[in-house]
């Protein structure tokens, strides 16, 4: 596997462009971008699980079950879509009608992503400015990828993409990926978009199952409870364009692909952990020899989650004990009394905990580990053999002042 | 039912005191309480559901199980005395035995609580220094239990205590109580410790159904997701000095009590949550009309839990998509498209949301009803005849200097 400097452009047969249309203050914000495939591609899709869905979710969840293929995805950032009613649900409609026309395919071939405040409906005729001006833009270059890359952003605070290229059945194939998010205390509700375009060739049945699968390793495990906002979505495009043999059932090639995708997945996982609203640091957590994987997934998650390890950690205050209590509020199943907790970093590495209670190990050296803007926390319940990791960032002033004055 | 200035000395027949023993930095900072029954009290406990519990958790169980009645509870807090192995067990039964001795009694009469930084031993010289000085100190006036109030403060800005009296079948029965904690981000982390002390006659069994199913809706309301810090514990003591008939069913004088023991309950409960670290508002969060009651829990919690409420609270912005987003993501039954959403405070009223969509109220007005101390959200979802109310607070900068400094 190669990693390379990349995004949604580069595999084969892949265009995209981003604008300011007007949507969020600011002349330097973009706000619309735009992913076409110059073939007909297989997709699929993961949305989120809030009760509460957006309307391009919608849209969304019935283009997956219905069409084989889709050519474009139109993303908006600024404004959500989500709880406006039949209202938003028709300007979503439209949003993909104005770009398939411009685009000369099919409305039911565009899907459509949203991302920013919830409540407020879509100011469509800057939508539809936009769209027009977004289509003749579109490119296969690297600078096209970035500018989209950058109009999905809200609060991020840089852009998210990644690439790799891998050999399958003797053919390059190139996995690109961007996606936008901001890793929140409870980042459930802090909309996570994901886009990734490949040229493989592969069935839309195995697609699928490729991306649900890693999505649970991947972007759920990004310091989220288990739930997500009501915009959350990642999508893949698969076009074909490598001309590997169609990966149609769970053989070697797909095993070559799915740890491809992964890689992809992390990257870009990480990333919105470590941009988090105004994090200093990123928090791994790996949780070890759990009874059982979907134990070693809560707890690692609830310590990744817990804010007083997030503000612990902002303070680079060894408080070992929030993380013990965060596993211990979980639900999942652990011994306390068996559990081991080091913590590591560039600047070295350190035991806390050893069977549930203080090593008695140096403050000083805990502090200086904690201070690097990397951190690993490592806690090993030594009664299985599952594992698990999580990622998370630290709370901060900053987040604070982010999200008191984010409307305005 | 009368409310009365007092605490847990309020009733008859009780003796409280707090001092500074020297396990929490800085002089003026009282560390160790001591409540104390002149005669043999009835007794109920609720502790946390935690996984990791402490010591004195551990302790409290086994005497609720195998005891009758006691006739003091020892507290501490600086250190949590969690997560400390055999050593803690043994230092918290050294606790109870010093102080029994003290006080002439047997170590199985009681209760310990300790409250403050998980992981370290207790200090048990100035511990044992600290009992030999509150024993003689105990007096039944009304400044021994202000001393005892704040005795058992941490990060709380200010003493929490309240008292009810009642007439039960002619005779008058006082009800006094204390508590400290900071209503947090995810509350279940922060020490919760609430003590009554009430002269009702009343047999045990009874005492325990009134504070199990009581704590239900008030404590357990404050901004908590079903689960508990360490050492969460409430403990009622009854000692039956009003003399009345004694409540061994759930008759009329039962339901008398409780009503008096929720007031008292519920008054602390939102003490707590509007003395959150670093809150500077109090949160109310009532759901009406949901299908089931467990249904209103769930979602009026998530609201008041959720940390973008909070900090919008913070910034007095009325992003109503949050509270939206919390309810969707609680995992309880609601139809979003028949909530209505309505804010109100000591500076007026506004629906913010119909049937799930923007009213299009003014922003300004909004921002003025959110500006106040004490802000009511109301989610009325329509659907059925349940409703519940939990309690929370904003998050601030000031949540965040506290908690990344909590240990220095």
């Amino acid at each position: 596997m190669k990693i390379i400097e990349g995004g949604v452009t580069s595999a084969k047969g892949y265009q995209a462009t981003g604008l300011h249309a007007g949507i969020r203050k600011g002349k330097s914000k973009k706000d619309m971008a735009l992913i076409y495939s110059e073939v007909p591609a297989v997709f699929a899709g993961t949305f989120t699980r809030n009760k509460v869905k957006a309307a391009p979710v919608k849209w969304g969840k019935k283009i997956v079950k219905e069409q084989q293929t889709v050519q474009a995805i139109v993303v908006n950032s600024g404004v959500a879509n989500a709880c406006t009613g039949e209202e938003g649900m028709n300007n979503c409609e439209k949003m993909a009608e104005m770009t398939a026309k411009e685009l000369g395919i099919k409305k039911e071939e565009v899907l459509v992503c949203s991302t920013g405040v919830i409540g407020n409906q879509l100011p469509m005729e800057l939508i539809e400015a936009g769209i027009t001006l977004l289509v003749p833009a579109l490119k296969s270059d690297r600078e096209s990828a970035i500018m989209a890359s950058e109009a999905i952003m809200t609060t991020d605070t840089h852009k998210k993409e990644c690439a790799v290229t891998i050999e399958v059945g003797g053919k390059t194939v190139t996995i690109g990926g961007m996606c936008k998010g901001s890793g929140m205390i409870h980042p459930n509700m802090g909309t996570m978009l994901a886009f990734i375009t490949t040229d493989v060739a592969i069935t839309k049945e195995m697609l699928q199952k490729a991306l649900y699968e890693d999505v649970q390793d991947t972007y759920n495990m990004v310091s989220v409870d288990g739930d997500t906002s009501t915009n959350d979505t990642a999508y893949v495009l698969a076009n074909g364009l490598a001309g590997n043999v169609l990966i149609d059932t769970e053989n070697e090639d797909y095993h070559i692909f799915v740890k491809a995708l992964h890689e992809v997945n992390t990257y870009l996982a990480k990333q919105i952990a470590q941009d988090g609203e105004g994090a200093t640091k990123l928090l791994e957590v790996f949780v070890e020899n759990a009874v059982t994987k979907e134990d070693a997934k809560v707890l690692s998650k609830a310590v990744a989650c817990s804010s007083l390890t997030k503000t612990a950690l902002y303070g680079k205050d060894a408080n070992w004990g929030r993380i013990f209590c965060a596993m211990g509020y979980s639900g999942a199943e652990f011994n306390p009394d068996t559990t081991d907790i080091t913590i590591k970093s560039e600047f070295g590495q350190l035991q806390l905990v050893k069977n549930g209670i203080s090593t008695g190990y140096d403050e000083e050296e805990a502090t200086k580990i904690l201070s690097a803007e990397h951190v690993i926390c490592i806690a090993d319940v030594k009664e299985g053999k599952a594992s698990a990791v999580a990622w998370g960032c630290d709370l901060t002033h900053e987040y604070v002042s982010i999200n008191a004055d984010y409307r305005s």
